[in-house]
């Protein structure tokens, strides 16, 4: 009998988590010595179910189709597994011939990799792939989904600093998702192609979010540009650790936030009396596929082919990193490395302070340098009259 | 001398509206008769303070990029104008040899252009270009910028309930721009692909809301499906007119609104006890260049053509519309006609009743017959296991 794959998928989607699933299902028919490759529906809590589909049931010429689909074709799932959960997997494993377990995702899902690689105890060969547009694995360069989500957020701020100045709508506030690690707002820099472009403000949640700043940071904006767009982290807190905004009523199954946006644009209107409006794009950003990265959906599918080809060379309680390589030109180049997983488990890494300006109200070169290639290309350029004005006037 | 031309943008941008700016160029290049394209900067303010920008001083290879330049390359205004205003503008068109004043706009900018055609009495020729993501100009089958609108909208929907499907995050309320009109919000139909896809259900400011019969109609869905994706105009009111989110506060200059989304959210947890969210992408929507429908894209470059063509004929207080040809295969096919003005000035176009269902939660397969062509061509199609599931069961 051939050994089987099986890959799990776990908590958020990112635009190019599928595009791993493709590169694990190309190595395991390139390789020739795997027999199925099975998807856990739903997550842990399809293993639990045994709830596999075998991915080579999908036509060849159709699987292409996983490189343009957000979100988790074999789902996912948020769900909290318990001692007794990891030690069952390895039966589980066994009844279905599964000798290579393959996790996708975050912090959280690394952490389940590393429990479930020990359940194991080297019966199976457990290798994690990192997914998140938060960014936030440690170890690793980068993670990929973020280029992808970067490129949405730059791209759209970009699309919407245009749309305010032709109006102009005076201030607005987008929100970028990212609670503890401002590694996708920081993204929105990438917007920014001359001076008194938007963003003109971008507030981390690795700083504390002083209110009066933010009000005198915005009036002195609109006061030179005569509007401001503003990019906030979901996550603000204050100085005191509480968010920005407090949840507004919580029931006994769940908790309702404002959204930061739409408190921002409250207090421009409310202190400062100018117009002001919030846009909360959410998961749209997450799941937009025309704005994918290339690099990144190349990279995202590399760290599947990787993870399955660790696994196939015997290792287990690994994830795929991805560091940079020299390069005489400066240009952008990376290569794949194997991170032992308790490196990586539960750690959430936040964005470093050469990142950060003084005022923690932007971002510096050294970020916009570092993020600029996980963008895959440089977003599209507008036209700009001010350019031919002056070349009229000189 | 040789005649001049002058565009004036008005209201809110669309992803398109300087597609229609590159058309009148072009075709004053190729007309011959012309002398300058002025574009008046920061709309019918920038007549009254002769800030003209002669756009023939973009370089022929630069132009192509209006096509892709969301918002207005030459700024826009909401700036009510007054009858004196009205009385002074043929003095500053016969000062820089304007002919032929094209006005770019919605209900709003369509009155401007009638009352402006009245003030020049025959001495300029004075031609409306249709322009608005929310479709509601009278006579005209559609307006330019709609159908990149509701193609973003539509894929978005699209994406976001893949989304949502996967992790599951059991409700989401993705908010629609058009606050009396609901156009744009019935686009979302086009999301779906197959039975149980996202949208789920569709809130329409030409109804009026009952939150009771809202709740009810989530909770079909989510016992049914363990999810559901809802999306609501930003106009929703209830049945005494009110809006269903109150303005929370006001100030001395402006008004501050909450977000329909963020508020039904609200309402899913705490009176059904289901998590939700809210998303608002707002300007993000009406700005996307990725999303650009390319039938759109196209019939805006020909409005406005077709406005200067109808200017340099001698046309004046007339408006370029939109009709659909009959034609042998069923295929969409559109013409171009001309509206004498005063049958679109300030009305406003709703969603007629034939469109909408009886439960005012949906809309009819009628209407995403109407509107499907303009969304130039099917969003893109997504992988689907359950296809493959259904095969192998079989």
């Amino acid at each position: 009998m051939e050994d089987n794959v099986l890959v799990i998928h776990g908590g958020g989607p990112t635009p190019v988590i599928n595009a791993s699933l493709y590169g694990v299902i190309e190595q395991a028919v390139e390789s020739g010595g795997v027999g199925k490759v099975y998807g856990a529906l739903g997550g842990t809590k399809g293993v639990l179910e045994e709830d596999f589909f075998d991915l080579l049931q999908i036509p060849e010429r159709e699987r292409k189709l996983l490189l343009q689909t957000p979100a988790s074709a074999i789902g996912s799932s948020r769900f909290a597994l318990e001692d007794g959960d990891y030690a069952r997997m390895p039966g589980v494993f066994r009844k279905y011939g599964i000798k290579y377990v393959l996790l996708n995702g975050g912090n959280g899902t690394m952490d389940t990799c590393g429990k479930i690689d020990k359940a194991c105890g080297g019966g199976m060969k457990v290798v994690g792939i990192p997914k998140t547009i938060d960014n936030d694995i440690a170890v690793t360069d980068h993670t990929p989904g973020y280029g992808s989500a970067a490129r949405y957020l730059a791209g759209t701020v970009h699309e919407v600093g245009e749309d305010v100045r032709s109006l102009p709508i005076h201030v607005c506030i987008v929100e970028a998702m990212g609670r503890n690690a401002g590694w996708l707002t920081a993204a929105s820099v990438l917007a920014r192609r001359k001076k008194g472009d938007a963003p003109h403000l971008i507030y981390l949640p690795e700083r504390p979010f002083n209110e009066e700043e933010f009000l005198e940071d915005v009036k002195a904006i609109y006061d030179r540009q005569g509007q401001a767009v503003v990019v906030a982290s979901e996550g603000l807190r204050e100085a005191d650790g509480n968010p920005v905004v407090e949840p507004i009523f919580r029931t006994e199954r769940a908790v309702y936030y404002g959204d930061v946006s739409s408190y921002l644009a409250s207090l421009v209107v409310r202190r400062l009396g100018i117009k002001a409006r919030g846009e909360k794009p959410g998961i749209c950003g997450r799941a937009s596929i025309p704005w994918q990265s290339e690099a990144d959906l190349q990279e995202a599918v590399l760290a599947g082919r990787e993870a399955l080809r660790a696994a196939m060379e015997g290792c287990s309680g690994m994830m795929i990193g991805f560091r940079r390589k020299e390069s005489s030109g400066g240009e952008y180049n990376v290569e794949t490395f194997r991170v032992p997983i308790e490196e990586v488990m539960m750690y959430e890494k936040t964005l470093p302070d050469e990142y950060i300006n003084d005022r923690g109200n932007d971002v510096t070169e050294a970020f916009a340098r570092w993020c600029r290639p996980l963008l895959g290309g440089e977003i599209p350029e507008f036209i700009c009259l001010d350019k031919y004005k002056k070349e009229i006037r000189r």
